[in-house]
């Protein structure tokens, strides 16, 4: 079966560009000895995760307990989950789910190392934590190094946890400045960091400049999307993934509709003065992607001197390609033009 | 088992306000004798859909192919499809449809009309066709009265398919200028029109006052969200989808990080001037949801006096909640605090 043959609007993935994408982080952690543990977020996919590890990978990366929970039933052995996890039924899931594989958790506050600690009673091994540290992402960890080192002395009490280190997103300057501070201080309290764990792949080939991490999270590089084009991390030859859809109706000279909406594409825009629109239309660049209804993509092709036909079709690189998977319930993998699998999404959805 | 009871992050919706929104504009449709076409692109469940038209509308209408197999699957017997559907596989799809329930779709151009001439070849019963026209939707829609005439006139020559009338989406004072033309104009030419499709939730009961149509298709009314009360078109209280969120972490005195972010709330943003953020927060009216990462939400909670915990329980309506709904394996239905159903969305990531 040919890509041409498939019904639009619809996610296809180039194998051979994603297995180069998987192949060149690994190339690059390897060159500087820091250990890559892949964020699943983008692919959701058992079968992409295989190929990380297949390729050097130490294991892999999940937000959630859902996601975590669908790679150990489908054989990953070694799950990081970068999440606080509170409360009894989670702290079940995730000792269940130490029977199946090693699990380390990541947090930032006292509540989850309860939770963590409940968990631990019934697990079948320690539990390995991580502390999230705040580096600029403004999302969550901790503020500074004492507050980390006094979360590292209440995990140390409780048996059945394993304090394993520090964790943040994105790796930043501010990582590296933090970690400056952290390391003597830690060190001087004689608590061991065995992992620094940094992410993000807008700077993925820049860690070893950053900060002194011992593991890089990245999600985004398996397919990339226009974001990492616009971050400089990516050309358009290493987008793997990609809407095809189809031109369905010409109302005027200047537009164009495509079957692709925001149930397709997501809404998710670039950040301003990074690109106008909701993706990247490679056969036609003069043209943007500039309103979606749900179901509609509005293509101004005003600029185009080439005009797209009714029954056309159209290639689309997603602006964040990591929402566009969890939108759909599988992706096609081909090689050149022919598809050479259908791959369920199966943590789509798994926010929980 | 409580809504309480739930692991977050969890949609849930009101029975009771849904079974009101429903009651409300089915008897305006009623008192000014129009016939109620709901759009399930909101709910995506068989349920609503048969609660639709047990409360007196006429049939559904759907916006993909994929939609309306799944509605014909579970018992719905009378469907418009307001898209145009290209191609073979498309039409072979439709006219298998056509064995099941009653068909009509709504088209705007040549190519569509073809491809459903193909599809009534096989077809059980004749294809009902209306077509879409332009009212300040700026998306498709032929864009005059008399070239909506000509594509009329096209429909007839095919012996498998039956003209019915005229679509717009949504219904604006433009609808009614267009009509007062276009009904004149076909009168003259003899050619019927036994429908006119309007459609929209933010002008929903102004309808009668915008343009003479004889049927409505609207769908956020069901469950309603932030946008439809930036539009005046709903209360808080008649908002009957609810994401329950858990704050998992305080880094600072005013951020609060929550486990809903884009992969559960959707990035859709109101119109500028309407709203800040990504959601509206019932239970602490003086915050923004500042951002969304995949997985987080970052509250600004810098001008709550209250300020909630690590563990609480929030309240989150979404801003938009159709494209919520698709994001989402299923819902749970609720009376008072009770939960009496977990349904499955069984028309997500329909979109092909």
């Amino acid at each position: 079966m040919q890509t041409s043959e498939l019904e639009t609007p619809v996610p296809i993935v180039d194998f051979n560009i994603a297995k180069a994408n998987i192949g060149r982080l690994q190339d690059y952690c390897d060159l500087h000895r820091i250990a890559l543990r892949p964020h699943i977020k983008t692919h959701k996919l058992p079968f992409f995760a295989h190929e990380q590890i297949r390729a050097g990978a130490i294991g892999i990366t999940v937000q959630k307990l859902g996601e975590a929970e669908m790679m150990a039933y489908t054989g990953i052995t070694d799950i990081l989950v970068t999440y606080n996890l509170l409360g009894v039924a989670k702290a079940e899931r995730l000792a269940r789910l130490t029977h199946l594989a090693k699990i380390s958790v990541a947090i930032d506050n006292l509540s989850a190392v309860d939770w963590l600690a409940l968990a631990s009673k019934d697990a079948k091994t320690d539990i390995d934590i991580l502390i999230e540290f705040e580096s600029g992402g403004n999302r969550q960890g901790v503020q500074s190094p004492e507050a980390a080192l006094e979360l590292a002395r209440k995990i140390r009490t409780h048996s059945g946890l394993r304090f394993r280190g520090l964790m943040t997103y994105p790796t930043t300057a501010a990582s590296g400045e933090f970690l400056r501070s952290a390391i003597p201080l830690f060190n001087g309290a004689d608590v061991q960091l065995e992992v620094i764990s940094g992410g993000g792949t807008p700077s993925a080939y820049y860690n070893h400049e950053l900060a002194p991490i011992t593991e890089l999270r990245a999600g985004t590089y398996v397919y990339n999307d226009r974001m990492m084009m616009a971050a400089g991390a990516a050309r358009l030859e290493d987008c793997a993934f990609t809407i095809l859809a189809t031109v369905v109706s010409r109302p005027t000279g200047d537009r164009a509709i495509v079957d692709a909406g925001s149930k397709t594409l997501s809404s998710d825009q670039l950040s301003p003065g990074q690109g106008d629109g909701y993706g990247l239309l490679p056969d036609y660049p003069d043209a943007t992607i500039a309103r979606l209804n749900e179901e509609h993509g509005v293509i101004d092709v005003s600029l185009s001197k080439r005009k797209p036909e009714v029954g056309e079709r159209i290639r689309i690189i997603p602006n964040h390609v990591c929402v566009v998977t969890n939108l759909h319930d599988q992706v096609y993998l081909h090689s050149g033009e022919e598809i050479i699998a259908k791959l369920p999404v199966s943590l789509r959805g798994k926010t929980v």
